[in-house]
């Protein structure tokens, strides 16, 4: 073990030198690090870059089509969370330097690069030698303009991400509609994904700014679903969102998050939605979701998942599914209401579930306009949440 | 759905009906269903038999090495689980069942079977009609005296288990190492098990039973990772153990848990375990495991996953593990106690981090006899676990 001393880097050539609080450090690697992909071709993008300024840490993790950027600052609520001793720049191993620093023994840990991008990562007894990589050689991040930006609370953005991202198509074959269509108008920021066998739509009001052009972008489904994710974790009450022709940047806190946007027109989805409604069914949201999950357990089996439900003496609802192999499921749900034409019609038990499930009000109400017409699910006293499901031709 | 009404069930035709509370079914179902695998090449072992008696309602799953009996009493603490109206058996198909009941929407749930073997569930407003198979057709369970048996703690039993079966073989190059020996002589159990690279052993005393003969089994470790998680779920003290020459037979509370035993020798693993010590080590255990598992981080994207550990001036342990590409890192642990000659020695990581998780004890003593000779870890006050791994040949 006697190289460990050959190898020691000498003060007299060290590019980066500096110290950081292993919480601090954990934290905000676990930020960056969703964003690295080991199934990456560009082989500096399976590195985290790290840059050591005067202010603070910027750590940047990326897959090239979604970026996390995270800064720790060098002093927060009187707490000093970094210092560092000379400023500069490196690319790490990004999985090594995550499962690292979790298993750290002890505060402070310091980190130091040579002029050879050899890395010394120490803290307590432990001793770690990585080898680095150039950060000149890290993609540059695209440069934003604040000025075509709103903010959102982010509860609303994490509800409106979940209520609509289920939504999209997981086939390539049309790429647009693998992304969730934003478009800003009037104030208001309307939501829509479809994979053209439902559709899930939600408004939500952003209020006004009069700097804020009319927008139509497409966000990667995946993009959303790491944001969502990401702001699970810190604690931010807004995020400022800032649109551009081929990026989204979402600024929370200390954290930046760029995403790519889907190249395309989106479809217009509007004319899909029906205007008249035949009969309208008022149900509660958990009996009714509970019956389709219990009717669904036999319908998994064919492949189509398919239910079938019917009104009846305009009081309840019917739902059977069956599979010729094991055998068949009758439910019976009351309904609060209905009104109109009596409805048979059969559907997809995972895209009913698929809805309910993100509509957090206690009773919806259900729009049908015939066997074979799209259908609406939408919180029953609501109108900013819609949910559409095309019907199945069944016998 | 007018095909409902045709299909229902007449009275007179039952061949089973009970009813029975769903909070019992759920719990009795999951266990057996435990054993169902949905691999199997015997059809009617994808099913789980129910037998309903006056006393009460037995519930069987089995892969055919493990088989899984569960007893609902018709009452118990005053609660009246079931009631019986119809006695009879069938096979239901064991994972749509174990689906549905864990959803039925209410109390009690009713299950009759008629003459052609269809059977109708009803709950609520839910009502599945399933095709079940003829209980006849249902393996037997082997016949087992009573005369052969012990006792031991639930959570003695345990920890046994967990001790021993990691040290199990995964490869079917010699079966009986993929079992762990039990091994009954003068009112001890002796548990080994090994995949001749590292070993587990642990002792525990079963009291003296005069009936209780020598005996020495080989337990499929896959039976006893099964029977680790059953109890995990049963509140029971103690478990009643009986031996034969093909099975062993786990009995607490209304459980029976049956597995079969792996034919052959096991080979004497007494001769493995060095009599004589070199040099002796005592560690925290704790603070030891973090610093391989730390080591090991590089260490694990070489094959072998190889740590280097030395003895520094009766001191403390230098470990040291390197990857050419990623980097390497060194780890300085304190001991409370170093005697004997100096060390230089390696060894997997994993199989040490294996060892020191098992091990409940604060702090360990490692023996070593030489680079090459295999060396042990053991709690440092007691006796009755050992841990032996084989050191790996290094430049």
């Amino acid at each position: 073990m006697e190289e460990l001393v050959d190898s020691k880097t000498t003060d007299s050539d060290l590019i980066m030198q500096i110290t950081v609080l292993r919480e601090q450090l954990i934290e905000h690697v676990n930020h960056v690090f969703k964003a690295v992909s080991s199934r990456t071709t560009i082989p500096i993008l399976t590195g985290i870059k790290l840059v050591a300024s005067k202010e603070g840490i910027e750590l940047t993790g990326s897959d090239s089509d979604v970026t996390i950027q995270s800064f720790i600052p060098n002093k927060e609520n009187d707490i000093e969370n970094t210092s560092i001793h000379v400023p500069g720049s490196i690319v790490l191993p990004a999985r090594f330097f995550a499962d690292i620093v979790r298993k750290l023994p002890s505060d402070p840990v310091s980190i130091e690069v040579d002029s050879r991008l050899m890395i010394r990562i120490t803290s307590g007894a432990s001793e770690f030698n990585l080898n680095g990589l150039d950060a000149e050689e890290y993609p540059h991040l695209p440069t934003i303009w604040e000025e075509q930006s709103f903010n959102i609370r982010t509860d609303v953005l994490k509800h409106l991400i979940r209520q609509t991202v289920f939504a999209v198509s997981t086939s390539e074959t049309r790429p647009v509609l693998t992304g969730v269509n934003w478009s800003i108008q009037n104030g208001k920021l309307k939501c829509v994904a479809t994979d053209s066998h439902r559709l899930a739509m939600r408004t939500i009001d952003i209020g006004t700014n009069e700097q804020l052009d009319e927008h139509s972008v497409i966000i990667p489904g995946k993009s959303l679903n790491y944001l969502a994710k990401i702001f699970d974790d810190i604690g931010s009450e807004s995020v400022q969102i800032i649109v551009t022709d081929n990026q989204i940047l979402f600024k929370a806190n200390n954290l930046q998050f760029y995403s790519r946007l889907l190249e395309g027109n989106y479809p217009n989805t509007d004319g899909l939605i029906p205007q008249e409604t035949k009969t309208e069914v008022v149900l509660d949201t958990k009996i009714f979701l509970q019956a389709i999950d219990r009717a669904s357990l036999l319908a998994r089996e064919e492949k189509n998942n398919v239910v079938k439900l019917k009104t009846i003496d305009n009081k309840s609802l019917e739902i059977l599914s069956q599979s010729t192999e094991i055998g068949r499921v009758h439910e019976n749900v009351d309904a609060q209401e209905i009104s109109g034409e009596e409805v048979r019609i059969s559907f997809s038990a995972k895209y009913m579930m698929d809805a309910l499930r993100q509509i957090d009000s206690d009773d919806i109400k259900v729009s049908f306009t015939g066997a074979m017409r799209p259908f609406l699910i939408r919180p029953n006293e609501e109108q900013d949440i819609l949910m559409l499901i095309l019907p199945v031709r069944t016998n």
